[in-house]
């Protein structure tokens, strides 16, 4: 049975909060009172349709069902979860808490995008303050994974946790902020960069653009993968954290920041930023930055996936979670099915002939883990290379695609396991075919050598079982 | 002829600056008293050497020689650009800029690496004041791009040009700091978010662990390819970045941090953070968190280059630079000679089977080229379509790895052209081959057609010059 999740508010957060729950298989309901807010979500899911499902290897659940509704009460009524998204205004929030009470079930968690008010202030008032917190996401929060979850003392333990879960579900990662703070964690380290950028551009020392390149051929680099301290515990290097930061000590004193002072926002100001970042960035669209900001999210977030690393190990543990199971009884065996994703892709915007041949070798591992050639095989000192593949490009394929693989094995004896894939889109068009001859191997010596008996008991049984299929026309 | 640098000072920054300038061609003579400079140096070296050669497509130029010598004169004696990177103290600064004065030619500029200085500072009592500027780098030097080029009023014009030039044929972005400040202006607004992370872990609000994961998973990847005022001119949206920045007004005067107060480092707090770091990092040696760190930054690196841009774009030019001419005479032709990057290799280490795919169609887009199918040719509705791909596995191949693609072609008549590539390693052993079936298509009807007389008469020629050659055993 799927959820539903009620999003109060539908601006960039409130939208992104709705594109993320949808893409993840909740059922969405929305209450934004501007005339325009159906048009304005529907673009932030179009950005999200387009990004999200490129993250992973595997598809995501099937899309819930969005409703825009007329009323807070018709929103909340039978959510599973509410997210609030209005403007900052305390005395806004206590209203729309007052009439989600009212609808909502009693212990239907709500959480609030807020990035400056603490969960105590939002409670006031409250009929069940036990079950409201902050849940704080950062934009575009259908990619990026941070959501800054903080209860106030009042909080029941059993909100928290669900909201944990409730956040880990759809892929993000639930910082719980132990103590309720102005502003929370994120927002103090941002305001800190804010007011000091702030400064640079207003005595003309830097411009927008350059304070950007400062930050995005610099420092920017290393904090998307490491953060700060980390960073700082490698500078120090063997001496030691502790010798390191001894050693900044002085360095604080120094009166190398404005930061004791406040620079007042005047119209001067205000157009020395706004004109220079139109000069910066004036020749793309809002929207043109949304995308190459998410394709830029997207293929950095898909590299470190690669190296289990950072953002990247998030997203491997969110994925793990979705891979459906595989039946190996299947004749041919669906092997995989997945997204096309933008770094795949060439110049003519087709998918990259050589990621076709990624897919197969794809396919061809999770045929060999059901063989029984799986991890612990390989560590054992055994495994099967790949020694010839044929590829037939029988259409084109482009990123966004969903594509299905469907893979048999040809041949399968002694040293020897033949296995051949189709590739077919989301209306069963054949995109390509592949076929692989892997040659089973001792990892230890290099050479060829005759698999385990369990194994090759294993692919005896898949290749028996699939040489009823007809023989495939594309196939030696 | 090659350049010489010399680098006074082989810390972990001079070390940096002295890998980068070794590794694009470079000549380089170190001089740093430390009884083990040279064994820190290799450390260095050997990080370098792994990650640098992997952000590019194309083999870097062949590693210059290093001289560790005994004196600053020795260093100096006819280099090209002189780098100082020693500890941060003016009257140390000021001795070794007069050795450097006596010894060195009156016009090599001289770059200084500090991170807090001002150039006229540094300038004092020099007898060239006019040749010495801070071209202040980022850890890790060999990787990141940015550095800040911070001149004085002094300064020559022809000296900042030779440091711009200097940097960018190094793969540098040096951005130029148009008046000097106290601690140039990467480092203030490092300083901003390092003061508040300060009283965030002396307050108990966030571990180092958790500031680094708000960093990593939330505001880290946004900055990392658009930097900030970017970043907040699309969370403006439509209304525009002025109507954003007034907005922010207000915020500006809350008391959300800390920052009008400079936390004392008691010896409490350094014991805090050590204890968080350790906790959170500790389980890895600071080589393991170098390799980690190098990995993550040359897999987001080539993310970001595959987009074209932030980082990925500087990349883009900088490799411009350095691609060898084809000699489409050759019979074969070397299409290719490239590094195996990190991100091209599966769980065991090696070459993923998909990427054996990605080289050949590279070298078939060079062939294509070579022929005259080129961007403006497919701007123009024609190109050449693979339909066909057989690759054979014959040897193991590393990240880390160079390989030389020679590429010929078997058939070309027609709408055909097949391709035939030889994949050799460093030592000119058979890695792999691939043979691909390409059919000419017009783009608009998607459908098979001739090519230009142009391109079909260069076809011919190439397909005559290479059927001398003997067939390979491996061709279909």
């Amino acid at each position: 049975m799927r959820k539903t999740a009620a999003i109060i508010g539908g601006g960039v957060i409130g939208g992104g909060w709705a594109a993320r729950f949808l893409l993840n298989g909740w059922n969405v309901t929305v209450f934004d009172p501007a005339p325009d807010a159906d048009k304005k979500l529907a673009a932030v899911l179009d950005n999200a349709r387009h990004a999200l499902p490129m993250l992973y290897d595997t598809v995501l659940p099937p899309e819930g069902k969005l409703r825009h509704v007329n009323s807070v009460a018709d929103a909340v009524r039978g959510a599973d979860w509410v997210q609030e998204s209005v403007p900052e205004r305390l005395e806004l929030k206590h209203r729309i808490y007052a009439q989600i009470e009212t609808h909502a079930a009693a212990d239907t968690v709500i959480g609030s995008s807020t990035s400056g008010f603490k969960p105590t202030q939002l409670q006031q008032g409250a009929a069940h303050p036990e079950r409201l917190l902050v849940t704080h996401p950062f934009n575009p929060v259908y990619l990026l994974p941070l959501v800054e979850l903080v209860p106030s003392s009042v909080n029941s333990s059993a909100s928290v946790e669900t909201a944990k879960q409730t956040m880990a579900s759809i892929g993000m990662h639930p910082l719980h902020v132990r103590q309720e703070i102005d502003a929370h964690i994120a927002d103090r380290l941002l305001e800190a960069v804010w007011r000091e950028a702030l400064w640079l551009v207003k005595d003309q020392f830097a411009t927008t653009q350059e304070i950007d390149d400062i930050i995005r051929y610099g420092f920017g680099l290393r904090w998307a993968q490491m953060g700060l301290f980390e960073t700082y515990r490698i500078a120090g290097g063997e001496a030691g954290m502790k010798h390191f930061i001894a050693q900044f000590g002085p360095a604080l004193k120094w009166p190398w920041t404005k930061l004791m002072d406040v620079p007042e926002l005047t119209d001067e100001l205000v157009e020395t930023i706004a004109s220079q970042s139109d000069a910066q960035s004036g020749q793309h669209s809002i929207r043109e930055l949304e995308r190459l900001r998410d394709n830029n999210l997207v293929v950095m977030m898909r590299a470190l996936k690669d190296q289990n690393a950072a953002a990247g190990a998030l997203l491997n543990t969110h994925q793990a979670t979705l891979t459906t199971p595989i039946n190996r009884n299947d004749a041919p065996i669906t092997t995989q099915r997945r997204t096309i994703p933008i770094d795949w892709t060439d110049y003519n915007g087709h998918m990259n002939e050589s990621r076709y041949g990624q897919v197969f070798s794809d396919s061809a591992d999770i045929i060999m883990k059901l063989v029984g050639a799986d991890a612990a095989y390989i560590a054992s000192g055994n495994s099967y290379f790949t020694v010839d593949v044929q590829i037939r490009f029988l259409a084109e394929t482009l990123a966004g695609q969903v594509i299905t693989v469907k893979s048999r094995v040809l041949e399968g004896r002694g040293k020897k396991l033949r296995i051949y894939h189709e590739m077919l889109g989301a209306d069963g068009t054949l995109l390509a075919t592949g076929e692989q001859l892997l040659i089973h191997v001792n990892l230890t010596t290099r050479r060829a050598c005759e698999p385990t008996d369990a194994v090759l008991q294993a692919v005896q049984e898949m290749a028996a079982a699939h040489a009823a299929l007809a023989r495939p026309d594309a196939a030696n």
